[in-house]
Parts: structure tokens; sequence; C-alpha cells
């Protein structure tokens, strides 16, 4: 879908993994715009079909900048996808984070599970930050989030989990080199926002975008002899994978719901 | 001559492809130098053999510090390169460019068709913008900005022409990958740079460096399994490239003009 | 000790090298953290373990970040490492640089023997900026400097040098193929953060990160067609090497000191 849709993805991000994910979504078949002009964010966020807000590498000018954006895709109903990078860390990035959670109606929140407990907490639940906390922790918080904000919130580690508050999927794949990679996290929510802006529901853009970044992790760690090569290699499969290389990649779990229609676990 | 002479090349440039341009320079055996505080910009600019200015994460800081070095470099009379990325996306980023174009007087301007129709309507023209025009539309806007600004314009895309108003040179060669790596269109831009700080004229040196350009992504391209590794062998071309791999690669065709002692075309 | 220990590194660095200086210490086996805000500085260097200074593309904001995140970590104890890209080029990078090395105390400076001559002459030396200077005046310089500031100072080159003003030690290995790929010497910066926030001293630090790039540097030499590949393997190299690596791609040569212990030569 994205391939064939070419979804054009704006990215206000952080400066480190800027061509990183900009790499990416050109390897997946989207096109990134990266721009942070106040002047300039109503007529850019006007064409896009996706937003992704990341706050890696924050700023006073740049927080109005992705206020604006959000401001301007919430009116226009493009999917918003905000990465809380180092929510937590800092009361900046967590207060930031929130702001746009209550601002943008962000469609999908991506973090690691210390900065989505981060958020859950400063929201009004009783978790703190902790980064050496428990997968089912992290999960009870992403469960919460995404209840109270109506959004999809996914959690990515070592296995990732992707929920809306009644339905969950969890998506085992990749490799151990991407935590030795920059912007692993960051790439995977520049995706999401591609696949987001293509698929049926935000919640299916999220799944497929993390199967793919397991995909072609998982692609990527049999040719690699370390994080260099993996790099080289995770582009190169974005760019040529097939959905034979997911399904020989990835493992889906998914606990459903009635609503959804998803009635049973673990198909 | 970019080889042994190892021109020093100042960029204000964007941030997603800081780094690409400054190992495109660097491999092609150039020198970059990244810098844009207004403080050091005339001293800075006092140093160096070009001045690449490029509009692609534009903020109000940057502009002042373009048009502060743009005038630096026009009262040195070294080569001032504008990539006018994304002009006609955003009014911000239209009159930046036509600002540079009418302050910095620069030697050349390199960009896609609809950044060149762009320029070339904000300037009095009456095409439009229009990212699906045809290339001889944004030929006959080549051709008109030319010759208004007086300076060399580089339209690229699959096939590239370089104009200064009264020649044109059709360079054929490159990779359809080169479209799928971002910031490619800012790397020829930065070699434009490099090769009209040693080159006769800059028109020569702009077909020189698209030339190049075209030589390494073809050179890439046939060892390349995707975007990853096509960027890593185009780092590789860049360095390792012969006078017999350009002749290989490339196909250029000249129209030429009694003035420019080209009078023959398809040369 | 990195790979064992994974220290937090802090960077306040340039927007060329943001994403090479976070990969290589991934890489090495430590954390980076790149971030710039005054807001969040004192919270953020308070969970640190070193923080680099890199004032390669330099701004007002930027200075005052540095500034800070330098005097917290001085009040922290932890190393701060300034990496002074360009002293001696502008007024502005001279004068910051100085700056820093009054303000915050740094445990160890690197830079290339221009760089550490204009700290020098700046510093009340004699000697001017000179890029073309014999080693042995950055080496006078580089102990001057690091007798009147009580710090460690690497003079990166074809070969290393190190002094605390008592000791020196030279490091031979690399590859010229290490100055066609932009930002190896911010690199080292980097790894010297790494390996000082974990050695015994900052002088063993920077010995052992320095040991480590020319380390490398010799293996992704051997497996490169170009800079391209070598700066792949160069990461590659950095995850997989053992200790007999180092041995066999690095040559020390130690002038040691009664106070060190260290009372031969090119040991």
């Amino acid at each position: 879908m994205v391939r064939k849709q070419g979804p054009l993805v704006h990215n206000i991000t952080n400066y480190v993994v800027m061509n990183n994910t900009a790499n990416a979504l050109l390897s997946a078949g989207a096109s990134p715009i990266m721009a942070h002009a106040p002047e300039e964010m109503e007529e850019l966020v006007g064409i896009v079909n996706a937003l992704v807000l990341n706050i890696g590498t924050l700023s006073t000018p740049w927080i109005k900048s992705m206020l604006m954006a959000g401001d301007c895709a919430r009116k226009r109903g493009i999917p918003v996808i905000l990465d809380p990078v180092g929510a937590g860390a800092s009361t900046l990035r967590t207060n930031t984070a929130m702001r746009i959670m209550q601002t943008a109606s962000p469609a999908v929140v991506r973090g690691n599970g210390s900065e989505i407990m981060a958020l859950c907490g400063a929201g009004g639940g009783t978790k703190g930050v902790d980064s050496t906390m428990q997968a089912a922790d992290a999960s009870d918080a992403a469960a919460q989030l995404a209840r109270q904000y109506g959004c999809v919130v996914a959690v990515t580690g070592e296995e990732d989990i992707v929920m809306n508050g009644t339905c969950s999927v969890r998506i085992k794949g990749g490799s151990p080199l991407m935590g030795r990679v920059t912007g692993m996290g960051c790439t995977a929510t520049a995706l999401i926002g591609a696949y987001a802006a293509v698929a049926e529901s935000s919640f299916a853009g999220t799944v497929s975008a993390l199967a793919v970044m397991a995909t072609a992790g998982g692609m990527a760690a049999e040719k690699a002899a370390g994080p260099g090569s993996f790099q080289m290699h995770f582009y190169d499969a974005l760019y040529v994978m097939t959905r034979e290389d997911i399904e020989a990649q990835v493992e889906l779990a998914v606990t459903g719901c009635p609503e959804c229609g998803n009635e049973g676990a673990g198909q």
C-alpha cells in the first residue's frame, strides 16, 4: 500500500535521525518532508498525508512548530504520530509530550516502555517512570493511555505491543542489533506515519509498520557483521521485502475483543 | 581538478543532508565547511572557494545567515550555488529563494523541474508551479531564469539539463535508486560548488559535477541491492572513479551557440 | 569496560556528526544522549557519566547551553570533553572554546594541530594558528595547554599524541581514509567521553579511546573500497574488535615521568 500510494509524510523530528528516517521512508516507498518553520507549517501540513512529531532534540522554537503543526493536522483529519523520545528523563520532555497528547489528538503514540509509562504517570495514572519495569507494567500503562486518549499506543522493545484500549497485537521479530543503531525507534515511528496514512485504521497501520520494521531488522541481521552493515542492509530490506519475507520473519499474536470482531487470542 | 586542488566549500544547508553532502565533498576530494552563525560568516566565507546555499530546512535565523553569507561571497567574487529545495511548496521557500536570487547573484541554481518553474513564475514569468510538468516546460523555465539572472540553471531529474541562456547540455546517466536516497539533489548542488570553484566557468563546473554525480550513481547501481548499499557504493564511486568511468556511464548532448564556440548539437 | 558498563554520554555537538557519533557510541557499547535545551540541561547532565561539547556548528543559543551543561558537569565531577572544531578559523570559535576551557574545566581537549595551537595562542601562548605547522609545534602547544589548564590534551592526525603536561603517549595506526569521512575527529572525541567515563583516569581513557579509533580505522581500511564502505566497516569494527585486534593494529609509544611511574620511553 505504501509502495503503491507513496504517501507524503511530514516529520518534525530530531537532528540525530532526520537522515535515517527520511531514508527509511524513501526505502519503504513513501516520501518525506522535513520542515519546522512556523511560517510554512500550515501550507506544508496542508499537502501531506500524515504528520510525525518526535521530541528527541527539543527546544522552545521547535515545540511551537510542533504544536502548530499538530493543530493543522488535527483540523485536516490526517493522522498525527507522536514519538515521546526521553519522556520521563526530563520535565521538558514529559510536559511537551503531554501537551501534544492533549492538543494534537495523536492517532498513534510510539515509545519504549519507560516513555509510555512516563506519559501515563503524567496523565494522571499512578505508575512512575521506570526504565527497568516489567513488560506487563508497560502493557498496562499502554492500555490505560490508549483508553484515556482514544488513540493507538505502541510499546516497542524486544517484543512490540500495539494497543487501542480494547485489542492488542504482539509482534515478535527483529534483532538485538537494532538497539546498536541510533534512531531505530524513531524510524519505526516514521514508518507508522507512512502506514497510518494509507491503512484502513491507525491500529492496522501501526501493526503493519512494526511488522515491516521487524522484518527488515530480521533480514538485515542475517547479513550483518555489526551495526554498520546492519543499517545498510536494513534500508535494502525495506526496499526489497515481500509479503513472504514478512511471514517468515515476524510472529503476530492478536488478543481480540467483540467490538473489533477479533474474539480469540493468539491468532 | 577537484581532487588536485581540494577546494574548500562552505555549505549553509539543511539538517537532513549535512552529513551526506559533507561526505560526498570529501569523497570527491573537496573539503566541506558547515557553519551558519552570523558572527563568523564574514571570516569563514573569507577563506572558502565556493558557497552553497540550500533552503531545505529553512527558519528565520538561517535565512539571515544565508543572505549575509551570500553578500560576503558576492563581494569576494566566489561562486554562489543555490538549491531552492521545495520552492513552490511554500511561500516562505519561494520568497527566500527569490531573495537569494536577487541579492546574492548566484552563479548556479540547481533544482528539480517544479522548483525551477516556481522560481521562474515568482520572478515574473507566467508558468505556475507544477510538479507534473513536462521536461520541455522546465527547460523553457530554466532558459528564462538563466537569461533573467545571468546565471547557470541546472534542472535535474531522469535526465539533467544545464543552461546558461544560450547553450545547454543534457546529461543522461545515473540510476532510479538515486530517488530512493535522501539528499541526492542536495549532493549534486554541493558537488557543483566544488567543481564551480575550480572550473574555467560555472557552466563547465556544473556540467562536470552532474556528470560525476551520474557516473557515481551508475557505478553504485551496478553493485547495489537497494538504497542502503547504493548510498555506500555511491561514496566509494566518487572516490575511485576515473575519466573512463565517466565516459562509460554518462551521455552528454550539447546544444551550442556561436558565443560559446559550440556550434553543433548532439556533440 | 565501555561494553560492560555502558556509560551514558551526553553530547552537545554539531548537526553534521550527531548521527555518526551516536552510532559510534552505540557500536562501542556506550549510550548517547543528544540534547541542547537549557530547560532540561540540569536534569539530563544529572544522569550521565560524561559530557562532550563540540563547537562544530555553533550558534548563540547553543553556546549558552554548552556553558550551562559544562557548569552542571563540573559541579557533578563528571568528565567534560571539549572538541574545539575550527578554533582559529573564526573568532567566535576560538573565543567560545576558550570560554569553555575557562569555565567548564574540561578533563580532556581533543583537536587537530591547528585547533590546539589556536587555543594555546589565545590562552596566552605566542604561537599563532597554522594549519601547516610541524607536529613538534602542535606537541609543544599541547603540552603548554595541558599544564596551563591541568587537563589532558589530545592532538589527532596521522599520528595521535595524548599529553597531560608530564607524560605523553603517541598512538600510531588508523588509515588515511579517516580523513575522507566527515566527523572522524568528532567521533574520536565522543569515544573519549565514553572511555573517560569508565577509565581510572582521563589520561588512560583518552589513550584507550584513540587506540580503539585507530584499531577500528585500520580494520575498516582492510575491507574498504572507498570512504562509503570504510564508514560501514568502521562501525562494525567498533562492535566486534577484540584486545588482539588492538594489539595488531596500534602502536603506542609512552614517554613517561617519575610522577606517573612511567620512567621509560618507547614502551
